[in-house]
């Protein structure tokens, strides 16, 4: 089960489940996956930026790792490899294809500038964890600073056949897709996969631009999944319709660095995570911010009935 | 009249109007003076960084000014005075001061990092302008990469008694209104008003948090307006319908680098600006942009009537 | 008298000479003409970073500009024209082109991060400014932020026939001389002038590399027009012996910040400048860096009389 | 042995020997250890960002603590512990600290902007890492991108018992030594050592200002330890005769980015280093840039004569 350049629908970014003392949490790891199965992913992705990879030890990543590719039965699950060096990239990475991950995810390190700075990176990446490996590119500029153009995208793409998707989370971002479709569709590039995060803050018109389905950790998966599929089947009020439902909320957990608390503080709500630890360095939500996340929740259940149980 | 601490409502941040080849457009922006005292603004801000304010010589500067002084009547008018030297930063202020400002708004240069850079360069701009002309502390990290704790925005505030108000835009910044709140209500800070920006994209909550009105350009000032009036008014579930309306186009708007393009497309559509041209360098929408703002203009017309004439 | 691809020597940065109150001190500047005259210079660039440019008032720009043109005779002055704004940016240009310059000097602004971007924004600028006035690349990532490589360099030579010239200061910044020359010799870039700033502190090894020569401003352009002549005499050994003993002083005035104040310093000293005055916002030298610069030059003295004098 | 605020003299930052093929060399890390000792350093700090901590994986790391620890004797042994997570800064601290370092580093991540989060990121390390283990701030702006004043410096040192050292690093950087050490004059803040690095570019100064030593990984520790001796013996001149024959090798390899590739080959060239080899990503010398070295080198032989067997 490797990936490959038809992968759609939604691959939920897996936060990564702590016990109040930041050891991991297995038993709320495994609900995790359950929702994700319930909700209907069609994948998952763990250990990015959201999965708090960086604070984790190599034994524990690999731990995460494996546990999602047993969980998830047979869809595919993509592992986040990205570290300032080569030597960690590449054993994480060969490790996590050796126990049944269908392929990877690089993000660019926050230093590079020029677009020979980001293909020579990727280019080195390859070289480091093999081109046998299926990989996804993560476009994230907000946070990464990375700022990659369509051409420098296409660039990576022709250079190496095992790059099958792109992690779509530049901000603006709609004229990226559209241009990639377009140099796809002049025969420019070859097909990929693209899926889209920030969050999901732009996943209502990304659908129309061109995107295959969604990878980002909005603690509502089903959402995501539904408005994929509606602007698949060409139902586009309905997919706004239940967007627009979620958007307040969305918004909200789309805020930079308190975002993921806003994420593991539903989620606990919800009954998926025991708790909403994160490790250090991290972020909590004072009173305030709960009551406020408890209110966007109450007004969402008034449409989307699947928000009651939080 | 002169800017104070009791500042409150809704002060639009001011586009520019210009016409297709790039000269000033002074009928529109007539119609933009009419449009926002016919919404219930309670002042306005000229030449900020959405007012295209570096691409304009001094006496365009000067001359934007006197014509919204004039339009605004008794109203107060807060000239952006940014500059990146500070004889430039002294001739606009006390020029704009001259013709009938209320008061200025000082951004930090882009290259200031620590607590000390940012309170030293606020005590030379005073120093630069007179301590006599009231001043508004414009807090924008996600534009301007300078980022202010509450604990220097009180050093500013006590250092400066012409300090009346900040401009908040700071993501995520709703702790800071209330850690500002909170040294008010513990006799550590002066009382200022707090106005936000940022595009609008948290007002609801702003609000609940202290905030006393909205400074920002969103193509619907009567949105604005409306909510800033609903939370005073205790009517918090009318707040959020209203502004849950509005969120996806809202969203739309303030997608950095290209949030200008749709506000000005928009304010074209309400037939106020008779161009949305831009000074370069800037940028445009393309065709599918403009069509995916057309169709969030006719669902929110559902909803707020207000809408139908975009 | 125009500015093309032979351009070659040393064009000192000038500072702006101002009074200690911060008007523009016209005598000295004269006194800084005679002294660039009296080095062996064989041009002049006016308002670049180190000319507090943003500090000026667009009159006082033109006044500046004026007086270097008339007083440099018939040597070439470069102006720098560099701003937010293409308006600003043409005004100056053309007053100066109508005054005499010889050519303008055009940075990037610092948000640029692309390749396409930087190509873009000098597309744009030379739009603006009119494509009948030879032009000078500014290539100062440590300051501006904005990273160009060799190949972007090249597109925009190749797009603009009226680019004559790179002043080239990255840092490290040798292997760019070498790529750039290598364009030419394989003819895939035509020919244009390559002269160094940075302080000059590669100057030494930035000449064996194929650089024409040097524009920065360090306070003895004597030992900058010494060092060009010697290298393209083959005197390899007699040009680093002078570069080597100037090192210490030149490194101390090449500090991020506070370089400007050095530089003014040792400039008041030598009897050029009436006052080491920046205008606001700007950094000053403590009593102990004024002793260190006083220490260095009477140790440079021991080797080069010329600094006696300061 | 403890790590103090008595620590003087020379801490060599130590690279880490590779293979050409990237396995860790063990016999050259034994050359470097001699060359240390001969050349009288009084302790060596390893894993620092010269090191290339990031590359390696958890047990190379501790290995090569380890093998310094032992191969230091009875000098202090520093191991950089900078982490992006609180997890493996603590298991590397701890092990570190068990085998017989002497202290660790801690650089703050890149991303802290605010006096407040600096102070609060250190807050966390210690309380990851245990108050029972002896630190050393490093302040690196020019690499890190993050600025501390000497508030922020002060309140780290008054904050944890435990903060016995400041790596200095900043650019300029010499008011920051005079600022701390008036301070500690004043009874303001408690005393610590202050070693320097950035190359050692300003060393000559740094002495005078009233640094301790230096911390940094030139390849001739030896004029390192010289000019810390002469400096503390009052041989003024002696010290900048020495540093400045030095000086136009140290300005190239303190070349941001190709500066390791600079240092490991002088190292090579000395015969302590088996390789120049960096793990990737890394930067490599062209033939012109190693030419440059070896003349750089035979130049300093005429005035050092160490510089010979190089």
């Amino acid at each position: 089960m490797r990936l490959d350049h038809t992968a759609a629908g939604v691959f939920p970014i897996a936060p990564t489940a702590f016990h109040a003392d930041g050891r991991i949490d297995e038993a709320s790891t495994d609900r995790l996956i359950e929702a994700y199965l319930a909700a209907g992913s069609t994948g998952v992705t763990v250990l990015g930026i959201m999965g708090e990879a960086p604070k984790l030890e190599p034994e524990e990543s690999l731990g995460i790792a494996t546990r999602f590719i047993k969980g998830m039965k047979n869809l595919p699950v993509i592992v986040g490899v990205s570290a300032p060096g080569f030597a960690a990239m590449r054993s994480l990475a060969r490790a996590s294809m050796d126990r049944g991950a269908a392929g990877v995810m690089i993000a660019p390190v926050p230093s590079l500038r020029t677009d020979d700075q980001i293909t020579g990176y990727y280019r080195q990446a390859i070289e480091a964890i093999g081109d046998d490996i299926p990989f996804v590119i993560q476009d994230y500029p907000l946070t990464l600073s990375v700022q990659m153009t369509p051409k420098v995208i296409r660039q990576i793409v022709q250079d190496h056949p095992s790059c099958v998707m792109l992690k779509h989370e530049d901000w603006p971002g709609l004229e990226k897709i559209t241009a990639l479709r377009g140099f796809q569709a002049e025969g420019a590039m070859r097909e990929i996969s693209i899926l889209t995060g920030n969050g999901g803050l732009f996943l209502d018109f990304e659908m129309e631009r061109g995107a295959d389905g969604a990878m980002t950790g909005y603690a509502f998966p089903e959402m995501l999944v539904d408005v994929v599929r509606f602007q698949k089947e060409g139902k586009r009020d309905a997919a706004h319709d239940l967007f627009d439902a979620h958007l307040p909320l969305l918004r909200y957990e789309q805020q930079q660095g308190v975002g993921l608390a806003v994420r593991k503080y539903t989620l606990m709500k919800r009954g998926i995570l025991a708790s909403d630890a994160q490790r250090k360095p991290g972020a909590g939500l004072s009173a305030k911010a709960k009551a406020e996340v408890d209110y966007l929740l109450a007004r969402l259940a008034r449409t989307d009935r699947r928000a009651l149980a939080a």
